[in-house]
């Protein structure tokens, strides 16, 4: 793929400055960018390495300029650099057809234009719209709904009933549907409950790899539009997330909690069953969340509280062992003071006499 | 499925207050329940909720009463919904029998009613029991040997050696007999510790999705009877995890450590290698432990302390900004005191000159 | 397998103390071994334990005399074990050869005494070693390299591009090129940033069980030569891992950080992106790290400090209900101080007049 840098000013509605009739091959990073490629500066902080930098272009925010440069200009260089990157990125997804291998049950619908990998398991009832990519090792069980223009990438579990939407990317290793956990306790044992509700994934939702998302109870878990999950997640049964929020890896969400729209969860966050989150909410890394939180809270540490307020007590305990020391101390210098002042007042009492 | 009221009832060992011949075809929860459908509550603060169901019967501990409702009334409500539940639930699992595209391997029994999925591969000297259900993607070992009645799902992998008891579930992805992790350290190197013990898992044991068990380095893992594990789990070589135990989802155990019978670990927490946990003991949510645990305590924090007095210093370190604020106020007090005092006792001994 | 305790000997360049002539058939723990097995003492602390042992000899550092017990004599008595072990150690690995029910693309090259087991597919333009096993359920992508003595555990992905180095191991259900976790924010949604590079993954790494491992976005993830990662660990876009590195369970590095040499990462442990983690430092189980540490560190804690200062901070803040008591009687103090100073102020003053 070959464009030259007016090309791509245009499709990503940006103003060169410099030479427009330059070509661009493929897209690098700030300190590996070679002739013929195109890189792009979002954090200012790295605006000294434009210097050095080998790239025939530079996508940048219109108040940066560098002689001797071609820039390419745009409000928003991080989205440009992504669409510009979405031209030359290129996945080698498995041809259309519906490969010799695969087993594939009754009353299977797949829309047109498919590719479904060597050695998939489709089960019975299904329905694929159009345009679906599905990677070798994949599982699909019955009763099973998928949208258009979905990926499927190696070795990911869908059990039965479940349903995705349009857009849906999920990654190798993912189970959308195990069995939540939960068991009545009786004498000393525990006794099964059935999970025999579903999970729904909404239109372009993004779930990493080897992340479980576990059916419901009763009724359904609820993944909304645009939610973009990370890697080693857990979602727990009947949980359900908002539009757009984004989940970092190896986030824990207990079952029956319900996450906002436009959330984030930072790395490692566990957040207990049955509470709230409300919309805009952000929960800083390793936290773990204990109670409903309002909405655009900001909260950090486990047990988790508002963030400013830990980020002071955090300062406080690194100072604590040296308060213990001043606190001993002072303890001291009060009996001291205790002891002369009793010297005093009985010498007053005296004088007195 | 339809079932009376009074046949509900006598399935569970309850009694009917209302309209015992009422046709119940499914069950459902207190909000979402319609005619035709029972739900239940077992916890007394949504009995509110009960003026507002549509559900044409609510399954309730004997002493709540609520005239113009059908009840069944039971000791455990939660442990009857399970199993009324039970009844109700529906699982798609594939058809008895070995499907064609699935390798076996020499010298493997298989019991009666068994149903093997498509795209399963069984090693050599496999002994399997019967009414044993095999998803597609299951990866079975060498000299694997798996009980009756038991269920693994999708992309499961059983490595060489390992043994399951009857009625085990295992959910997708989930990996038993992974080496663990041993190492010799050798020149800044490491040397690889072989290992070749195995698994042993006992009867009635769930193991959820994408769950990670190491076989032992010599002699056994072991997770005795009914013990119960949920997604993401790290489960390290030579670990024991005692009879009926709850392991929630994304703990991870560590090598040689041995779980007491009926203790729980919470979401995210870890334990260190070697320890004991006694019986009965609870772990809070993303506790760290270092120290072997007496039975029944209750423990939190990283490092984990006694619960109790984990409260107390997590409250005593959200006051800790102001304490400091009140220490500095103190330590003025003090030095004020110190400069009075200095000058009643220069002025007492004036007095006595 | 049998070998005579000095045939052992030589093999591990260790001197007999006792018998050279016993056979010995196998490995075991000190206190599960037999007659006819060979056992180990690597920690003096179980040195009593040897007096019980029906083991027919012992591993043991040169300072350890027991007559009566053959020993085998050696500076480093666990690699000595680790070394006896993979004599007696033994995987049942798939036969050579390409199973009949595997899918093999176009362009694949394949070295000598290969093992690829039933159910495997390999895309187009892949190259691998000699002497690889590959089981049940592995996927390869497109254009991925493989060295040489690589093993690949059952339902393994490996997706397009990435290139594993000699002796790799990796273990059931762990992805290797994943997308990492990237999108540009646009008007309350999320772009996606496609993720075009690679990962490579130098000579003799070992990858744990379920692990997730994402592609670069640009340029490469690198896993460099010998290091160690465990289960369920999260390594995102662009990170770098040093030589002989260890990663323990469930530890999360976030993208483009990059670990030096010999560091060690306990479990649980998490690391924010874009910092650096010099050569052996040592980062204590659950902390997060949340700066760039310089070389030999030693940090714990969640922000992760000093692991001395956080030892002392932990001890204080176990004290912290107690002194918060001490504090208030301290004020109480200061308090009466303050009345019976102002009294004698008073008095002073009077007693003047």
């Amino acid at each position: 793929m070959k464009k030259t840098l007016a090309e791509l000013a245009e499709h990503v509605h940006g103003m060169v400055v410099g030479d427009g009739e330059i070509a661009i091959t493929a897209v690098a990073g700030l300190d590996e960018a070679r002739e013929g490629e195109i890189t792009f500066l979002a954090n200012p902080k790295y605006r000294p390495k434009l210097r050095q930098t080998k790239a025939s272009a530079v996508i940048v925010p219109p108040n940066i300029d560098l002689p001797g440069l071609n820039l390419l200009k745009v409000p928003n260089p991080y989205l440009a650099f992504a669409r510009v990157l979405t031209l030359f990125s290129q996945k080698y997804h498995p041809p259309v057809g519906i490969h010799e291998t695969c087993h594939v049950g009754e009353d299977v619908t797949i829309g047109k234009q498919c590719a479904i990998d060597a050695n998939v398991s489709i089960g019975n009832n299904v329905r694929i719209g159009e345009r679906t990519v599905v990677y070798s090792g994949v599982v699909i069980g019955d009763h099973v709904t998928i949208g258009s223009d979905v990926v499927l990438y190696p070795n990911v579990s869908l059990l039965q009933d479940v349903s995705l939407g349009n857009r849906v990317i999920i990654h190798s290793g993912t189970v959308v549907g195990s069995d939540g956990f939960g068991f009545a306790p009786v004498d000393g044992s525990y006794y099964k409950i059935p999970q025999i509700g579903t999970i729904v994934i909404d239109d372009d939702v993004e779930i990493g790899a080897n992340v479980a998302i576990d059916r419901a109870t009763l009724g359904e878990t609820h993944i909304h539009k645009g939610v973009k999950i990370d890697n080693l997640v857990q979602i727990a049964h009947n949980v359900v997330i908002g539009e757009h929020s984004v989940v970092v890896s190896q986030v824990g969400i207990s079952g029956s909690t319900r996450v906002g729209k436009h959330v984030t969860l930072a790395g490692q966050v566990g957040l207990v069953g049955h509470i709230q989150i409300g919309d805009s909410v952000v929960i800083g890394a390793q936290s773990g969340v204990t109670k409903s939180v309002p909405e655009k809270s900001v909260l950090s540490g486990s047990p988790a509280v508002e963030q400013r307020a830990w980020k002071k007590s955090q300062i406080a305990l690194q100072k604590l062992p040296e308060t213990l020391k001043t606190l001993r101390a002072m303890e001291q210098r009060i009996r001291e003071l205790e002891e002369q002042v009793r010297a005093l007042v009985g010498s007053d009492a005296e004088s007195r006499d």
